[in-house]
């Protein structure tokens, strides 16, 4: 890693090692052709126009910021959007001519887009204090308003799939996703979204 | 591709499949730590600080314009610096998070360092009247401007390798390198590089 340590940021490349389809997909041997982008409210989209995991050949690509290089080669990075334990093909220094600042892209991966589809996250009195009395017990964090941060991140998204209704309302109805070690319980309304439970599983 | 056209560009994902130390590796079941790039001026650095076709995965990336989309799924893109016949691994839109602006880079890394770095092309007679008769034999150019200009964005960076004398002139002593369909013969002095024939091979 000698010379890393002179930039900034990094390229990494990596195996989208935790698709759940990996298994599906090696029996048909094909990955469908269109995916259903979350800014793209429902409608779909070759492939190729977005960064899916879900690809002919399962290859990651994300910037990060090089925060640490240690003298046995682990690297700090961090504002990175990958799984834990993720199989690192490949390290490269992000250069200049990384930064291409004529590109364009269509309206719906501009961040406006992205900014118009946020919900307020809320919390139950019941889903803060069962995430503070778990706090000694994750992996990632230690500071209660660290995770609580993460979790609103998250969940503002709008994170269900289009199969759950991703996009619309779905008052009483409760989804389920682990973050760490939790299982967060939460209601996806209009305008917001509300976490009931974030317990230990 | 649906979708991929409203991008301007692209990263191309791909397989440095002429590395001419790929089979040395295999045997060897390794890469050396460190690398020689030109911009160093004849120093060593590791090869994870660099983007280098001799890496442990040999997996290359650029970003690249997208020039057309056609209906079969052939794209064409323009600005990247690929071998022809390269295998593409994954192509994906180039988006406005990879724009870092705030990056930073060592100096060797910077514009101006690459700059120093260029010599001025000369043209003998001689090497202008091959190119020309060679011309309407040549696989990727018909115009003697472009292809003039292509060889000479080449030559001035000093392609040399650092056991060749990279960076320093060589008086008298015949380069050759090919391109194209051509075998071009070169000489480097001190502030300008000299084409003295370019034939076909």
């Amino acid at each position: 890693m000698c010379g890393l340590e002179q930039f900034s940021h990094v390229w990494l490349i990596y195996h989208f090692h935790e698709n759940t389809n990996a298994v599906k997909q090696q029996q048909q041997q094909h990955v469908k052709a269109k995916v259903h982008p979350p800014a793209l409210g429902g409608k779909s989209i070759g492939l190729f126009a977005t960064r899916t995991p879900h690809r002919p050949n399962p290859i990651g690509l994300s910037v990060a910021r090089l925060l640490e290089v240690h003298s046995n080669g682990t690297l700090i990075v961090g504002g990175a959007d990958l799984i834990d334990g993720t199989p690192i093909l490949d390290i490269k220094p992000y250069l200049r001519h990384d930064i291409q600042t004529e590109a364009s892209v269509p309206e719906w991966c501009e961040a406006a887009t992205a900014a118009s589809l946020i919900r307020e996250v809320r919390w139950t009195a019941a889903a803060e204090a069962s995430l503070l009395s778990a706090l000694p017990s994750l992996r990632f964090y230690s500071q209660f308003s660290d995770v609580r941060k993460a979790i609103q991140q998250v969940l503002c998204l709008d994170i269900r799939s289009v199969h759950q209704g991703r996009g619309n309302a779905a008052d009483g109805q409760r989804f389920v996703v682990r973050f760490d070690k939790l299982e967060l319980v939460f209601h996806t309304y209009e305008a917001h979204v509300e976490v009931e439970r974030c317990d230990l599983y």
